[in-house]
């Protein structure tokens, strides 16, 4: 609690939580990790990826937020087991039904809450714009009026800036960054549907996976 | 879920939720209960009172939902053991240490999540200004932001909208309106401190008190 230079950073463990903690160390900033359980299929694999690229980075303080209510709610294949996760359609220009109703905005207020007792000054958010499946609350404008949320919610003298270092790359980009940055990929986890190996066939697997032929990288997870 | 007018209301079990209960139902919407735990010392009272209003007004739709980050962060009285809830005082400018940080935002988001899965129309939130002795997540000017942030991080078809019909009342209007409206006070319960009978010294039974005395009624509960 006591560097002056906290930044939390959203890590649901997968690649580009990963490429934003390197980005948020380079950027002079002492991680504190912040972990959503919101009932998500693959909650345990993706704890044990936060917590691998935690000891990775030697991250002192952690803390794992359970957001359950989420799950209860119902309302989107990540969260309800009732509803299957589909194959990928990357060409799809709707939602898609793994878009949890306003997620990003209840995982935001709980890391605001943190920071204003750690008294971190950066939010640091993986979200990617173009790769974000089109959820409305992945987008730029959507944390930029966040941010106008957290001044007026907020003490007179608390001052938190959401900052997303990946929102205008491709994932292409984001793994050619972390390539640089010598992120440990293997430690990373992005499929929504197993936890042994990955499906190859949701959506966050097919994106993962174009990135990395894109790249002309080989993903260290597939086999 | 197949009504045309679900509003959600935030319901602590306080005087003001009751009496927002009672103001949702004059608009014209069937209200949907919301109920936080965020491990405030009080929750098991909070809890009954959230039910026996809701069994007053017939509600069918309620829902609980647990942010316990909030106290497993500490930083406020209400949420952390070792820190003693102070004895009131009124004439304090300063944010009391019963402050949750960014409590609202982490309620309201939650409550969005609801509103956009039951395709509630309107979010009821009891917030008085005046009395909130200094929370900045209790102005309307926080509400105007949030809801801009609502409508950047929802899908294109949704609109909720945040109701505050308490934001500029002082405790006694409040007490007269729900006299007007007979919201069984008796049923409430609003002491930060007890759960069998109020303590009378906390901030929220002294504005209670207060606000009874200023409208020359008498609090049922107290003896």
């Amino acid at each position: 609690m006591k560097s002056e230079n906290l930044a939390i950073v959203l890590v649901s463990g997968g690649m580009d939580s990963c490429v934003s903690t390197a980005l948020t160390i380079s950027d002079g900033f002492e991680p504190a990790f912040l972990h959503m359980n919101y009932g998500q299929l693959t909650e345990k694999r993706e704890l044990r990826a936060f917590h691998e690229i935690g000891d990775y980075y030697a991250v002192k303080e952690r803390m794992v937020v359970d957001i359950m209510h989420l799950s209860a709610m119902g309302g989107s294949c990540l969260t309800d087991t009732n509803i299957e996760v589909p194959y990928a359609n990357l060409d799809n220009i709707e939602i898609p039904i793994s878009y949890v109703p306003f997620r990003n905005a209840n995982i935001l207020a709980a890391a605001v809450s943190w920071a204003e007792i750690i008294y971190a000054k950066r939010i640091y958010v993986g979200a990617v714009e173009e790769d974000s499946s089109g959820y409305p609350d992945c987008r730029r404008s959507f944390f930029d009026v966040f941010e106008k949320a957290i001044s007026e919610g907020t003490k007179p003298e608390t001052e938190i800036s959401i900052v997303t270092p990946l929102i205008n790359l491709s994932k292409r980009e984001i793994i050619e960054k972390g390539m640089e940055m010598k992120i440990p990929f293997h430690l990373t986890w992005s499929c929504y549907r197993k936890e042994d190996i990955p499906c190859g066939e949701c959506d966050s697997c097919a994106l993962r996976s174009r990135g990395f032929q894109q790249a002309g990288v080989k993903d260290p997870l597939t086999p």
